[in-house]
């Protein structure tokens, strides 16, 4: 077994700063636009002005021009006659003010003499009254925007305005991007079934290409490279002419295929193999004929990140720009994350406003989970260093989402269901702007949070195992002198997921003998405490069910798991085993309930949500799903439980 | 004289209202994109999942594979020997994973037996320990993205690996503009000297060509049309057939030209003309073929508001957007803004933050000042009802600059000299990402803002008439037992500004007879101090000045109006009289320097300030501008004035 090793694992700050300055100074480059279509582009110099603007003075109101000199005296005592044709001229805004006339008077200050000749005013007025001198906007020769300005709307009518037509821009910087690696198809080669068994269908150079794009630069897609040295370095060459940046996805790590590295020091110089990150750590940074060359690691995570913390700097130095500065805000962590001391790691998280206070939810932290991207608000970086922040301590986030639009987002932390996807699509379809942003960590762990002020909504279906009832009986137990209100949800089927055709016959939990392989729920799930009630109902011993251990964090995840043959049967709800064409066996009916504090109601986001919970909508999509039933959907039931 | 009246002048929120309602439900249209196209686009629907992935069980780590049920009772007493072939094989990341094989030992955790022939585990593994399952990242089925989500490089790839190739998106409404008025010339027709006496370039349907591009529409400039109403319908009845939402510009006003209000009222309804917000006050809300026409005012900056107003909101519905938030801080005021009470009203301010406080220097207030909205960072809005905010009191600010922007900004209030832009040039170009933003208000304004810590740096030229110094007296009187710091600056000629030729032959102050138009600058400009000083020297009443109540704002103001003929002869230096091709004759030589708190020296923006000062490209362009000398530039002077 032959394996790289990384040579010097670098901090990021390091050899970000050291490969910068072995770039040295960029040749920048500029090209000539037309200011028309300069919308977004980065001035290359200072624009002055041509023209002056107004290019003449003009009147700058409704009303009539008079010689200011011949005004001297009026009062009102001594009001002044003036005649039209011989002391003024009727005006309108923007006509052109010429001598001897050197001041306008506004409609609305005008006294119409009785016999209707005429005007009568009753104060003198200073020269260029009223009147928009020469240049009075725009002087010409004046700097209109400076180098590096990023041009808008406003700046493109100013500079026409001062006969400015073509324009210095930064030339957008070219980058290379060339996907490697025998497993990889292409998308377009992928069948419509998806992959083929051991094959992968190569999409990170899409995000680059995104990536590149949302940066500012043009990406130049290659084909996928196999994995054969002397052809990379063929496709190294070719995109090192024809670009200014190049990146190689992925190969950068330190499997026994991970031939990158070599090829790279053939060609050029390699500065950095390695950088103390997580994920992202399998980063090279190199040098090829003069330019940046980098290798990027193949998880989409890895790669997103490394990709903003290297590719963004060096595209910003053709740009010569500082970059958009990170928004940052203080967060309170719902749950502890560790993180390890070898590494800065960076965190996921879903952000939301509740009660005046920043809330940020962990995310799912694999390299490869590229939906956690998707649905990351912000980044908590845990320095190198550190063992890692508990929960509800306050931690620094760094924005990827808007803050206001943080501000518009109900927070949901509790039990999964598919509908709560389904209801943030019914909120952000209306124009309310407003969104729902769901964490799964089971019903309990969702009821502390609401307790810890954390979260506007816990949803839960937490069995009372002594009397057969739903979520009240916990609430009132967890939640003693508070008020909570329960919102009604659905009534769900919960039950055995298995294979089209039931093929070992499983009807019960007495079913689930040692050759059957069980794929379970978290701890803390509502779908683990019903489990563990069938166990101990019929008086089986966990430890003899096999994969009791082996956890999935959702339905549809445990749904999957049997799809492909990972486990024969899970548990969970009708809707997951039909979206995956299985069959689903009926082991208990649950009530499925929003809980909240009945102070949140009257919360913008909550009314929003009860409008998407009890729309005509929100019910044929139950239909549509099955398994659900929705009599009570939308009532409030108030759980005040009063010490006494 | 025929004048059209505002039938009712109306609260801008209820005369969107209200045009929003008669507008109605739209039917939005979508259209299908490949995903890899769909950067920046909005999902038209919610996307979901076709495949799984990962879509088979692959490894996470480097290392070897295993069965997991062979690992049980491993432990350091009794570790277990594996050897390859039988019991484990090598995989790399990324590696499919077959049954038996359920499981991976990571590479670093190995321990190879001293022969060679194997590796030694001391611990047991659980079924799928470090493989990345079927479905980890994403399950079929699984909703990717919700409706109206603006789609960014992360949600391409995760949409494509999920196996989503094309998705519906909005489709981005069509905006035609229609320019207007006789007077108006085509930026294509404009001769190169500049526009003829009394034409005017027309350029506001570039900037909301720009405007509708940034809020996500597609624009359609048509020609400009002449000032003749059956033209007009014409143009709008056609654009309304070839597009969604349609701007007219101008004609809006209550002129004797304005007829675009009586056109919409033929061809159909209009719902308000004339809303209280200045500037803006004439739009026009109308409805043709059930389409928003929509007639926006003249000026610049009124046409800008207004489109921001009531053009974006409309666009929204279209895109069945909230739009985004505007975000909005609170300033402090460097002056006092007073203000109608019939309007609500919208002041344009740049911004910065000194010693930690937000502040916001108001910027000139012309509805036509398109220079006011490209230095602009933020609008003050100044309620209806409301006579103003008073200087140093707080107000709220909608900011039009990235906030992190404004924290990278050296503030500079006082003293006018074009060098300020040139110095704002060189930050830009620098990739430091800081900006200088300079207000003028004259010197005076500047040490007293200064002095409340509303700026962090003082242009100052205050000539101390006793002794003939500069700057350090009125420092010494104004701070007392504060740590001041003077950054000399550069020595400039300060003149009259003539005419080619000086055909009044102006001299001194002495030739400034009352043939002679003079023109002014504002009060507390130091240029206005030199020349109240002047012609107290030689015994000449204000009184006795043709055009003293004359004031322009700039050096730059006065030579245009020197250059236009507005006045014959103005003060100002030598560069600006350069600029213009002006002739200039030398009255006084003065130190224009930069006054600043030593503790702000350490500043990173100060310091950045301090290198373009100090910089070799600096020497070249005071060099090229003229009549500067820089003998002492970038020295520091500390003026530490302790009371005794």
């Amino acid at each position: 077994m032959k394996r790289n090793l990384y040579l010097n694992v670098q901090d990021k700050e390091a050899a970000l700063e050291n490969y910068l300055d072995a770039l040295g100074e960029i040749q920048t480059e500029s090209e000539m636009v037309s200011v028309t279509e300069s919308l977004g582009r980065t001035a290359a110099e200072a624009v002055f002005a041509r023209w002056s603007s107004p290019s003449y003075n003009s009147c700058a109101m409704d009303g009539i021009a008079v010689v200011s000199s011949r005004t001297k005296g009026a009062s009102e005592k001594n009001p002044l006659l003036l005649r039209e044709g011989e002391d003024y001229l009727d005006v309108d805004t923007g006509d052109m003010i010429l001598p001897p006339y050197d001041a306008v008077i506004m409609a609305e200050e005008l006294i119409e003499t009785e016999s209707g000749d005429g005007y009568e005013i009753i104060s003198a007025v200073p020269p260029f009254a009223n009147v928009r001198a020469v240049g009075e906007d725009i002087v010409a020769g004046e700097m209109i925007l400076p180098s590096g300005h990023e041009i808008r709307a406003v700046d493109i009518s100013a500079m026409l305005s001062a006969g400015v037509r073509t324009i210095p821009v930064r030339k957008k910087p070219a980058v290379g991007i060339i996907p490697t690696g025998d497993e990889m198809t292409d998308i377009a080669d992928v069948p419509d079934t998806g992959p083929e068994d051991g094959r992968i269908a190569e999409t990170n150079s899409w995000m680059f290409d995104g990536l590149v794009r949302e940066n500012g630069g043009i990406g130049k897609r290659y084909d996928i490279v196999p994995d054969r040295p002397e052809l990379l370095e063929e496709a190294v060459l070719r995109a090192v002419r024809e670009c200014d940046i190049v990146i190689v996805n992925a190969g950068s790590s330190a499997g026994r295929d991970d031939y990158t590295v070599h090829v790279l020091r053939k060609l050029g110089t390699v500065l950095t193999h390695g950088v103390s990150i997580k994920p992202g750590k399998p980063v090279i940074l190199g040098i090829v004929k003069g330019k940046p060359v980098i290798g990027l690691p193949g998880y989409s995570v890895s790669a997103y990140l490394a990709f903003r913390e290297f590719v963004v700097p060096v595209m910003n130095r053709f740009l010569l720009s500082g970059g958009r500065a990170e928004e940052k805000i203080r967060a309170k962590l719902t749950k502890t994350v560790m993180s390890g001391l070898k590494y800065e790691e960076y965190v996921r998280v879903k952000l939301g406003l509740v009660d005046g206070e920043m809330i940020a939810a962990p995310l799912g932290r694999g390299a490869g989970a590229s939906m956690s991207l998707v649905k990351a608000d912000g980044f908590c970086v845990i320095p190198k260093n550190s063992e890692g922040i508990m929960a509800h301590e306050e931690a620094e986030i760094r924005l990827l989402e808007k803050p206001e639009q943080i501000g518009r987002t109900l927070v949901v932390i509790g039990s999964h269901d598919i509908i709560l996807d389904v209801l943030n699509d019914l909120m952000m379809e209306s124009q309310s702007g407003m969104r729902l942003s769901s964490t799964h960590m089971g019903s309990m762990s969702g009821l502390i949070a609401l307790k810890r002020r954390e979260t506007h909504i816990a949803p839960s279906h937490l069995l009372c195992e002594e009397d057969g009832t739903y979520n009240e009986a916990v609430i009132r137990e967890m939640f003693p002198g508070e008020k909570i209100v329960l919102i009604k949800g659905v009534r769900r089927r919960q039950g055995f997921i298995v294979k089209k055709g039931n093929p070992l016959n499983i009807r019960t939990v007495a079913d689930l003998t040692p050759e059957v392989r069980y794929i379970n729920r978290q701890k803390g799930a509502g779908t683990r405490v019903l489990f563990d009630y069938l166990l101990k109902k019929e008086g089986i011993p966990k430890m003899q069910i096999t994969g009791y251990e082996h956890e999935a964090a959702t339905h549809m995840s445990v749904a999957v798991a049997v799809q492909k043959d990972n486990a024969d049967v899970g548990m969970g709800i009708y809707s997951c085993a039909r979206t995956l064409g299985l069959d689903f066996v009926d082991a208990a009916s649950e009530e499925y309930d929003f809980v909240t504090r009945e102070e949140y109601l009257d919360l913008p986001v909550v009314q929003e949500f009860l409008r998407a919970l009890r729309s005509r909508e929100f019910l044929a999509k139950l239909e549509e799903l099955g398994g659900y039933t929705a009599e009570e959907i939308g009532e409030i039931r108030k759980i005040h439980n009063f010490l006494s």
